[in-house]
């Protein structure tokens, strides 16, 4: 077997990167979703905040938060450079730190999406500094990196509760969606979005095609996501694991899309496109913090299940007055926990109640850090922009440009 | 050789997961290609129908379509979670299933794009599901599946009459457009598009960037669909294969655009993009039947020759008053079959007339049974939107909401 | 050992492809960046030109010019169907000439972005031909092909000088900006950009979404062009740098869009998009002479002052009056140049004085008989368009349809 090592490190290896490469994809996949769901004057300044804030993610994991969540001081510096071999690893180090580095921009991106339109274009990269560079980090230390919640209780790991979130339902996603709910509350809704009189004044976005092609592009980029996650491919046993993963992945956000659509249609009387977009990227947010359990009937069922759930959420939230343009806290938060809470459901070993201990702890932590850090940013430089800013858009204030200069007439 | 069965079994379903994700972005490709040639009040429905088809396609394919293809009842329920490895396979069956299903979609969304900018969305997602779960599984049955037709004769499999289409030029491509036109003939034209006096009138895409999007997804997915098509990658021969088929499959489409975009230079005094897309994809459809036999020489020539098709084969079906507002009758059913007939060139124990047959076969069946559930369709629910929803647009009539809001006025 | 030479050779060959399919996207990227960044009225026409661009290099390359780059004579015709277990080689031949031709079409498509928005489409054309027939695979051929440059040095492979350009900074990224400033320069700039008294017009892109879009496909698509680079994968060594390389790249356009972005805005007081992106691309440019040698926290910096770098080169270029709408001279020229100056640094056994003959003997080769080309084409045929032709918008004259008919009153 042991002339078969080199073999199976570089099939491992290979495989951890173009798992990786699909979630650096991802990246891509928010831009386009966000920049498609909000309004042309807004565009440049999320398209902006999106690449940027996958440069500052994947810089601030290298510089401190990759050694915080696994715990190896200075690894940055040059045990990426080593060979896995050494340490009887199965694959290269730096396809280790690749595939998690862009797992650290997907739960960055989600806060993008809610806090769009108004917020500071400055404050929000702050923030992605510290999200990515040490709330992130942390929360991961204490599930993958399998460490102990300051001292008090391990959730993974040989002494852990059991908590099993495989590809991060609750780690990157409902960690992002906490991050957001944080920045809006602290933000405020967008100027006209709640009428006087209570009514709700829904602000289409300007560009659906680009919002049809990011959710396409996350929809690929999943089955990195929670393909990757199972971390190696080169036995019979991980091969097909990857294989029903990926399938799983495929069935629930085809269950999600079909079920907001049907459930859209019978609420609104149409075919609403972005409740079937945000039902597929519910289905996936749903499953993925156990892809590799459920058959794929199932995986349908739960997909299902969180479309019908975000379209619900999204109404609820509209309703209570937290103005999240792109639904992320819906798509990612709510679906999120609603995926850690079915896992019992095929996963052994796993328990209602462990999963719950799970949830609130990325919730509690991300939530609270998150809301002192926006405060403290509030306080320093701003986190929103002026009225007259926000009206005139922030692409101009920010950017200095406008996307469509000359489809809107802006830039005449 | 039994210590590598592990490591052949992993590479081959990493290979074909790869491949079948490569076949799932097609998906978005036909997305951005039909939202890029339909104009912009169209866009919304066009984009829904393309995201759920994809879903439905899974849905349907997983419920009963795989097991009519492939014969293995209930497979769906329990068999895509065991292992290939007691059964001899040398891939994991989640893996199989995964990229059989990615062509299913590929199928259909041929479809949609022929019947645009006119049909009514949940008459075509009905329409969706019987194809998904029953047409095109039955017609998979009698090619890829080794079954017999009806009983009377086989096309593939030990005793069949040696019929060779590798990755779908008809099983695929000119099945989906035989859909189309069954569907095209009872929907008739768009409103304005053949005037009273016999005149043809150009209707322009809204978006053509996003249309050559869409080409270049389909160019890079297409690499899937005939490269993954191979099943497995592990040995010499097979890799060997794989390459010369990914190669192959990228010269066809080179020949394709170039061959179109000097006939229509020819013919238009104009370099017609649109043109230069559908050659490729033309060239792309064409070399499908047997992308592992000619010299790249030689896919470069027949792709070239699909290209000069497809252009006549565009103007024509337009003079016949077919009105196919993306081409897809021409692209995917012309050259479909015309890839069809050329594999006898270079394909050893194959014949001319075992290649019709087969064609015949495909069309005739697909053409028949669409015709009759678009009737049915048609009699119960309709398939045409109102003359006014038509010239409103139908994404307000069907999805209440528009593309481009502040780029066309239309909602303001 | 020899029992593992199948899966190995399997296993080289899918990674080649995959890498290769990857470098092929980059032709979308290119794509859309460029149809993002000129104005709508140009827009089909650059579509036009990037997608055959694409198919002429493929072409080209097979007739020709990879026998001249590697030596092969009519390798193209029967070569690529054979094995490359015959011959020794760990992968399949196809597979080579697949990842090789799409360098030649990445070198090309840096062309059409800098003689954007007034250059003839068939003069381009035209130009394109030559390039990858002739240009391209010569200088090729003295560098990767190992061969002498005219018989009196030779820069790499066993008489060499120690010449390193592990992915082509020079040999594909200089070279396309080389002839792009050849072109460029026998072209002039756009009526309009430079003012009567020395006022430099900003000429904004119409369409930011698409150009960030084809910033996030470049970033992807550069894994594939770096990372299969190191051609093989299969031993614990190599598995490790492609590892290596692949983070690298990443953080090297990490770098370049931050330190960019930080840059832009310090000069200009705004966030300027635009700078992002290409602080992002010139990192990636400048990472990929040597991507195998420097640590991540060194690739970082290095992508970081190419981005600093790129940002004061479009303004200089600018100020020489030399219009590059899409700043590709900068980006894939001087970042191109610095890559290659930087690769004593980190890499044993090269020296600057190599280096800048390397980087010499690439642009004076390139640049002279591009200007030769150029100049005789416009004798021939003229490679700008008429005066009118231009204020009109080249799309009407060259391609005879608008890109966005509904949305800028173009087609109304």
């Amino acid at each position: 077997m042991e002339e078969l090592f080199p073999i199976k490190y570089a099939l491992d290896t290979f495989y951890f990167l173009v798992m990786g490469a699909l979630v650096m994809w991802m990246a891509a996949g928010f831009a386009m979703l966000e920049a498609g769901l909000v309004r042309s004057k807004n565009t440049v300044e999320i398209l902006t905040k999106n690449i940027v804030l996958y440069a500052i993610a994947c810089i601030m994991y290298m510089v401190c938060g990759y050694s915080i969540m696994y715990g190896s001081a200075g690894y940055f510096l040059s045990g990426i450079m080593g060979s896995g071999a050494d340490g009887g690893s199965t694959y290269a180090p730096s396809a280790d730190f690749f595939f998690q580095v862009v797992f650290v921009a997907t739960a960055m991106s989600i806060v993008s999406g809610a806090v769009a339109e108004r917020m500071k274009l400055w404050a929000f990269l702050a923030f992605a500094v510290v999200m990515t560079a040490f709330i992130y980090p942390m929360e991961g230390k204490w599930t993958w990196g399998a460490g102990s919640v300051f001292g008090m209780y391990a959730l993974m790991g040989d002494d852990g509760l059991g908590f099993k979130d495989f590809a991060g339902s609750g780690i990157v996603h409902l960690a992002g969606a906490s991050a957001a709910l944080a920045g809006v509350m602290l933000l405020g809704a967008r100027k006209g979005k709640y009428g006087k009189n209570g009514e709700i004044n829904a602000i289409p976005g300007a560009n659906l095609p680009l919002a049809t092609l990011g959710t396409f592009i996350l929809w690929l980029g999943w089955f990195g996501f929670n393909g990757g996650s199972q971390l190696v491919v080169s036995s019979v046993t991980d091969a097909n694991a990857v294989a029903l993963i990926i399938v799983n992945t495929n069935m629930a956000a085809a269950g999600g899309c079909v079920a907001a659509l049907i459930l859209a249609r019978l609420m609104f009387k149409k075919a609403d496109l972005t409740m079937a977009l945000n039902g597929a990227l519910a289905g996936l947010v749903a499953i993925t913090a156990s892809p590799d359990t459920p058959s794929p009937v199932l995986a349908t069922l739960f997909g299902a299940i969180a479309g019908v759930i975000v379209v619900f959420s999204i109404v609820v939230i509209d309703k209570l007055k937290i103005d999240d343009p792109v639904g992320a806290i819906s798509v990612h938060g709510v679906a999120g926990f609603f995926g850690l809470m079915i896992v019992p459901i095929t996963a052994e070993g796993t328990s209602f109640f462990v999963q719950l201990v799970g949830a609130l702890t990325i919730f509690v932590w991300v939530f609270v850090v998150s809301l002192i850090v926006w405060a403290i940013l509030k306080a320093v430089m701003g986190i929103r922009v002026s009225e007259e800013e926000e009206y005139e858009g922030v692409d101009i204030a920010e950017c200095g440009m406008d996307a469509y200069p000359e489809f809107t007439g802006a830039g005449k």
